[in-house]
């Protein structure tokens, strides 16, 4: 049997839509039958607030509040411009309590602030967004131009495709390489 | 002054996350200020009823009922095991009413199936995920195992990244090349 395992994406108002949705497809198909078959997986879109919507005016409900992610074993903050209003928030580690030694952390484009704001980003190579690229830098972070940049339990991926490499890293961390292969083998274009 | 265009993304109970919510952000992308810039550019997911949910359980609100899908410029019908349930209903073609001589028509995956319920694909060369092949030749199409099959105003793509060519083909047909390559760069991961 395999441990139950749960990840949560962290979303905001005025969140990218891609950036949520391709992770939460992949992540998802980790439990689905006949892909990633995982008997006890579950992910859950936590915000701070019961619905947030995208900036292309999508609306969405959330499955809990941020506090909630301090129990989840992977935590993924999407991005979009409704990170700027996160980042005036100087309460927001606390909320979080996020734990890099336990938990894997890893956000999309501009989601990246959100942990250099966290203070997980000191003296670490990060990518983001290229229009962000300075301020990652006033967080303690070397910006690194790359789609994914990982090193231990922290990641972050830049332009909105890229959330494919860090689906596949969460994946292959949480339930092996097997079924990461066998979720984006799910994805691929026919032909190819 | 480009004219106003309407884009009508077909959705349902059990669709596929992310067959609708691709081809969502890359053509909402093409009103955004900075990338696409059209000014008068529309995308509204239609449904059979206020809200739909996923096949990973997101509940998501439609912005109206199939009808509307007459005044589109695009209709693009997603996939997923909902299918089914509207492959039962013989109403289906006079409630959807398309006309393929006027408005782009596409289809995701197993939503190609529909676009044959709708009587679309007869002598049609077309793609559907592969477990679908077979249901795709008793519409009268000639299954083709490629990403992406077009001819004239009709296209069908398998595989859900597959989405980014659909949603390519739509964007420059509706709204010109030059904006279909800025909305493909503004997702196109780091370094690349």
């Amino acid at each position: 049997m395999s441990k139950p395992v749960r990840v949560a994406l962290i979303a905001f108002d005025a969140f990218t839509d891609l950036d949520l949705f391709l992770p939460w497809d992949l992540l998802n198909r980790v439990g689905i039958k006949g892909v990633g078959q995982h008997p006890d997986w579950q992910v859950n879109i936590l915000g701070s607030a019961p619905q947030h919507t995208s900036i292309s005016g999508l609306t969405i409900p959330t499955a809990g509040q941020y506090e909630a992610a301090r129990t989840a074993d992977a935590v993924l903050f999407v991005s979009g411009p409704g990170v700027n209003q996160l980042l005036k928030d100087d309460d927001l580690a606390a909320r979080f309590a996020l734990d890099p030694e336990r938990q894997l952390i890893g956000a999309m484009c501009s989601g990246s602030l959100l942990l250099g704001h966290l203070g997980l980003l000191r003296g670490q190579r990060a990518t983001t967004y290229y229009t962000r690229r300075e301020q990652l830098a006033q967080y303690g972070a070397e910006f690194v131009d790359e789609a994914f940049v990982q090193s231990g339990n922290l990641a972050t991926a830049a332009g909105c495709l890229a959330g494919i490499d860090m689906s596949r890293w969460l994946i292959e961390q949480l339930a092996g390489y097997e079924r990461a292969e066998r979720v984006l083998r799910a994805v691929r274009p026919n032909g190819l």
